[in-house]
């Protein structure tokens, strides 16, 4: 079979080349009608554009870009297939970037993006961000880009994060109320804008309950396993041992739990723990692992969702698109009160 | 050594420089047996394309489509991982789709390929799979295709793979070691390369020891966490029910535990278990889970590593760069020998 050509389409269709070419780079000259007509009659035909010669004509590549720190945590995994569930409706695709939390390569990646090679942009920043040009030099290419979760406070546009600071503190509530006298927050990042609303949230809990916050109970972790441990286990050795943890991210919980175990200290009896993740698994840990969870699949369809209401509605304010969606905090086993004690 | 030009090429065949460079670009000019002559000096003398000057003259996107099934599954992840290291190296973009494992939505994507979106394939087959038409005509266009993990067996191409026959039967034989008598084996997929090999190293363990197998012992779940828990429920409540599970896909660990858990079934005492995954937890799950665990990162490396291969060398064999690793059996709680009984 010869291949299909615009020539073709607009031949079946009665109108001109640069109608139908118009009409397939979704141009606001023409109308929804005739948009309808014509990519009937080319999937009808089977015509296919080039991705990238309309991309070159139209600056529409129908590809948007997601840069993320890792795979490897549950919470990024849900949060893309949120995006894709919205990506794939729209007839995008998804083009994903790793920083690995290297500040470095996130501005490389986005340098990247500038020759056009996506639409937009999603993005959770790296955790040793130290300032954001890279972000606003792309904006002022006319990409827009949108936040989740991990967010740039001084960049103008739409911010999809939880309530991290409500977490924070309801996490370190829920901690003292069960008993716990020295909770220790373990982070992973000084910069990060999650981490810091979660450890003002757990300053806050603090001064409500009368406890006073102690600079050396905020412990930070790194990305690898093997110093983590080392850390977690100076930390929990001491005479001196916090009786409460909470870990700020997911990629924490086996360290806390290998250590405990090595040391031979009981979760909860000897330290009770609380971790923002989700991992499915957290309900057979031994004990089972009490959570603050980001509904970040939802996350993910509303950060898409915005980016795209951005690219269809030139000059939108996208700062109007912003929400903070509510995290839960689920009570398991890691933090009963006094559970084999009289 | 010195590198190869096209010129060394062209002497060592005796043909002139435009006729290598005419059979190097596929033209119509040059017979199908010129043509093989020279890719097979070209890959002799390891010859590879200048990727700048051929992106230009053939239209290279420098990104790399990437097919899976899904993200929250912590072996694609972990192989997703592998690939981004390799592809970061060359320059080449991931671009990532997911089928969610369905099968039509497959078809569409290597469909979309068609256009030159991407100028290579790496895929993980959607479980439901049917027929292997859809990559045949991808293959036809010229745009190499590589699997891992999860294979069309009838399609000529580098598939990276772990030795599941072997798994299944390491597996099996540590239940039965362990004094297993009614083995179950869960699996999500009648139609799966790797279903079926596990399968078959499971019904050769059996039968090494004297144990019939029973058709009635495979356990088909879905993709649907509500589903698989009614399934479980039936299988483990009934009075003749399994003292062993092999699960073939980590997510049904979640299910599994539950599941026994509501039965007031101990693990690993009622019941062992064993399950196939590359998740971080499993060692401290209630109980801690043995499992086979495959060289996901790796896997992934060595896919990438075969498609830039078959992109910088015209006309090279892909079925030479094929690999089958080995998975590794880590024995856990969940399969420990009457733990405690006297």
């Amino acid at each position: 079979m010869k291949k299909p050509t615009i020539k073709l389409l607009a031949d079946k269709l009665n109108l001109s080349v640069g109608t139908v070419s118009k009409a397939l780079n979704d141009s606001h000259e023409i109308s929804a009608v005739t948009k309808k007509r014509v990519l009937e009659m080319a999937a009808r035909l089977n015509y296919m554009l080039n991705p990238y010669a309309s991309s070159i004509k139209g600056g529409k590549s129908k590809t948007i870009g997601v840069v993320i720190p890792d795979f490897n945590n549950s919470y990024f995994s849900r949060a893309l297939s949120g995006m894709e569930a919205i990506a794939q409706e729209k007839g995008y695709h998804l083009l994903i970037y790793l920083t690995h939390d290297d500040f470095l390569s996130e501005q490389s990646i986005l340098k990247n993006f500038q020759s056009g090679r996506v639409d937009g942009v999603i993005m959770s920043v790296a955790s040793e961000i130290t300032h954001s040009d890279h972000v606003r030099e792309l904006q002022e290419k006319g990409i827009p880009v949108v936040f989740f979760d991990r967010i740039c406070e001084d960049i103008e546009t739409a911010k999809i994060t939880t309530d991290d600071f409500e977490s924070g503190y309801k996490a370190t509530q829920h901690l003292i109320e069960c008993g716990c006298k020295k909770i220790a927050l373990l982070a992973i990042s000084k910069s990060l804008s999650i981490s810091n609303a979660r450890m003002e949230g757990y300053k806050k809990a603090l001064s409500d309950n009368n406890i006073k916050f102690k600079i050396s109970d905020i412990i930070f972790c790194s990305n690898d396993s093997a110093t983590n441990n080392v850390i977690l286990k100076k930390t929990l050795a001491t005479k001196n041992r916090p009786d409460g943890i909470i870990a700020t991210v997911e990629e924490l919980i086996t360290n806390v739990y290998v250590t405990c175990n090595k040391l031979k200290l009981s979760i909860p009896d000897d330290v009770k723990v609380i971790s923002f993740t989700n991992l499915e698994t957290v309900s057979i840990l031994n004990p089972s692992l009490t959570t603050i969870t980001q509904p970040a699949y939802e996350m993910g369809k509303r950060a898409a969702s915005a980016l795209f209401r951005a690219l269809s509605i030139p000059g939108l304010n996208l700062n109007d698109e912003s929400i903070i969606l509510p995290s839960s905090l689920i009570i398991r086993n890691s933090t009963i009160k006094n559970s084999t004690q009289p």
